[in-house]
């Protein structure tokens, strides 16, 4: 096994990755950046290096420091998380020339799922289903509005280069066409470098769907478990479980084999997942996300595979300990990403010093988190400061076990999104399982969390505010216990 | 189910069974002493009341406060946890009395069990194993003579109403015999009020290995994991793991089955263990703890069935949602009992404020625990502050797991015994699961946690110093990395 690793990202996820090292004996090599001096990852780490200053481009995403101290150290093998440099195929294959093994698949492939219209046309051939639309790329609006009249409108412009739902629009008539297909080809170009958009037909309340997979480096892949991602702000994942709600183990063993059918036809080593639109009993491919996703950890829990442990081991070259039929679903698991925000102010990031924190624990409970009381929360980077993932054997109860584990999850000193999960929790339509992508605004959940939180602040209820109460909580003996005690201890006498 | 349950108990214990009352929609009290009146557990509770004084006997040993408590505020139930009244047929019997459900087994169980000598020849009538010994209380230490020589030395003088490994005596010979005799009966007399012993033969090198039973109502019995429980000082158990090392199915099904037929014997209703010593081959009757035990959490982790929940359940009156045949023992779980003590110092409890607390988290990992950074420890109580769970596919990743959690398991301000739970890791007869109650005496553990402070303070090799240790862990971009940065860019341009 590897020896020494360098961890290329920062917060939760770096500690997530030197977890896994730490157990598999390998020492492990932070990089930071000035923001970062004293944040719980870089002491977590066996050494930890000063890269450069606070902003992204200039210490996470600047490679060549990265690779130098990687050489400097004589780490091994760099595990990039997610996000930063994790998808850029550039970085994978300035790893493979300087001989250091980068923990996720080859380059190329990385560089191939990275185009959109690449990919989509790739699963085309394999097979795999995918949203109506177009095999190249659309520049001539003439073009744009024939085709789109082909598929229906709606239809989604999307640009070939995008990812994290930038550079994409939705278009419900010829009229605003031209316009859009202009707009989002400008965006994409500046955005991305790359400004090829198509076309294709824009699914209406589909859920996100998505399945994990794990190939090694000797032609075996499998599926793990599904994982249901439908709750979404501007695109972004915030409550995600596994298995989802509407899976069946006939769906799931459809959706499966489309997913290895896709790994198998790009070549895919190590960890991935692909992502599927859902939609009235069809699926379609979205994309490959070439990397450790921040909600493996569900995955984890309800098949006890360690996923990191695995990226670390196929990267090694190792092969994979278990195949398909050793997969077995257990129970549900969900998890909140706990983020520093404020959801009744357009989710507004709430940097700032954590005056108080303590974990949800107990069972069925794991907290991934890059925090700790009196740790300052930067404003350079992703509001995420913990992964809140619960288990249990079935759904009912994984949902009132994560109503449990919000109530006592303290994180005092800055706003969070605790009462935006508590409001979804509660809400009868996901407690039914009925979701999709627009689950936020169909619900008016955010009125739901105005009342969340004027409820908690009224009745004190929650962990955080019973314990920010000195002494007030405990009521002294009252006249009706000392009237039961004497009582009893006359008739005792 | 119960709309409100009093919990009579403090601590980590507490909140485990408020944590299962939240989830099951349950209201919750708490009683607690003045000690505790800022502590987590009577903050968590929906509402706390002061039952008296520090010490136990004027406050969670107090029945009739705690009663008045319960029948004040409405609570329909009392869930006793483990320790204090968990096992006084005194209390349950007046629980019955005042109408309020004691979450255990009938009165008159734990008064049966309470005796070990009723216990043993009840075990014996059923064909369970006991260890050889007498049948009766003995009192003529010339009739102790002979029976001792039947049995062969070493014998164990045992009181009937003792437990927690206080009132035994091991005796070699016949020479000791007369003195032990008497200064047992005088010590149970005192401390049990109850002054008769019993003789056993003394098993040498024992494993401890214990049964997990689940009886409902309704005549449905059934065993879940069994749990190794060597590893003890002075009869207090610091580290469990389920499976034990040398269980095999057929074991299992023999020492379950023999656990059934203890609890179905005595008519066993609700969670209880049997325990049983282990040696050669053979496995023998010990007791029955007719409550639940410190140790449940790993037998959680390895069957998925939550125990306190299922309490609740019986208690309420229903039935088990699960047959024998549904407990499926999946994977490995260790707990470390995290003490504020000083191993090298006699084990002596180190009471105090804990200044930074930061529970260890990720896969795999489960912290019961009842403080927080700022929080007091007692001097008052027992100095047990939390409860580490691992769970993993193997033994020996668990081991590791538990390894990488010590090391980022942040306790400040107090002496803990992580130290100690480190050299027993580390141990190579730990490690091949040689372990039998002699362990910690055997293998010198002792001077191994001396190392490993001695280590840990040198290296600074845990997060807890890494953390106290501002800014000096990131080492800064060392010459090296700017060369090779510089070096890059040149090559780039």
């Amino acid at each position: 096994m590897f020896k020494k690793v360098l961890i290329a990202n920062r917060g939760e996820i770096a500690i997530r990755v030197m977890r896994a090292c730490r157990e598999l004996g390998i020492s492990t090599v932070a990089v930071c950046s000035e923001a970062d001096k004293n944040a719980l990852f870089a002491k977590y780490a066996d050494e930890a290096y000063l890269i450069g200053p606070a902003p992204s481009s200039q210490s996470y995403l600047n490679m060549e420091a990265i690779l130098a101290v990687a050489k400097s150290t004589g780490a091994e093998a760099i595990h990039p998380g997610y996000g930063f440099l994790s998808e850029n195929p550039v970085f994978a294959k300035r790893c493979e020339e300087e001989g250091i093994v980068f923990i996720g698949p080859p380059s190329h492939v990385i560089a191939e799922m990275g185009s959109k219209i690449r990919a989509r046309n790739l699963m085309m051939k394999a097979g795999v289903p995918v949203v109506p639309g177009t095999k190249d790329a659309v520049e001539d609006p003439v073009e744009a509005v024939k085709i789109a009249e082909e598929i229906g409108y709606p239809v989604l412009i999307k640009a070939s280069a995008g990812g994290g739902g930038i550079g994409m629009k939705v278009v419900d008539s010829s009229d605003e066409l031209a316009a859009a297909l202009s707009s989002t080809r400008q965006m994409a170009g500046s955005a991305f470098g790359d400004s090829s958009v198509f076309i294709e037909k824009y699914v209406e309340e589909p859920r996100h769907i998505e399945i994990q997979i794990l190939a090694d480096g000797y032609g075996n892949t499998i599926y793990l478990s599904d994982r249901e991602c439908s709750i979404q702000r501007r695109h972004q994942k915030l409550i995600e479980e596994a298995p989802s709600p509407i899976m069946t183990p006939e769906l799931r063993a459809q959706m499966g084999e489309a997913a290895v059918r896709v790994a198998k036809t790009i070549g895919y080593v190590n960890a991935g997942t692909v992502e599927f639109l859902y939609s009235k009993g069809n699926f379609y491919f979205l994309e490959v996300n070439t990397r450790l996703q921040v909600e493996h950890g569900i995955t984890e829990m309800v098949t006890g595979v360690d996923i990191v442990r695995e990226q670390l081991r196929i990267a090694w070259g190792e092969k994979l300990e278990f195949n398909q039929e050793d997969i077995i679903i257990d129970g549900h698991s969900i998890e909140c990403r706990i983020n520093a925000e404020d959801p009744l102010n357009d989710f507004a990031p709430s940097p700032g010093k954590i005056r108080g924190y303590r974990s949800a624990g107990g069972p069925g409970v794991r907290v991934d988190s890059g925090v700790h009381t009196g740790y300052t929360i930067s404003p350079y980077y992703d509001s995420m400061i913990s992964k809140l993932c619960v288990w249990a054997k079935t759904r009912d109860v994984a949902i009132a076990r994560m109503e449990r584990a919000l109530y006592e999850y303290v994180v005092v000193g800055v706003k969070t999104n605790i009462p935006f999960h508590k409001a979804v929790m509660r809400n009868p339509a996901f407690r039914r399982g009925d979701l999709t992508t627009a689950f936020i605004e169909d619900h008016n959940i955010l009125e739901a969390v105005e009342e969340v939180v004027k409820a908690d602040a009224e009745k004190g209820a929650t962990l955080a505010s019973a314990l920010q109460a000195k002494d007030k909580k405990v009521a002294a003996i009252t006249a009706a216990v000392h009237a039961y005690v004497s009582m009893a201890q006359n008739t005792q006498r």
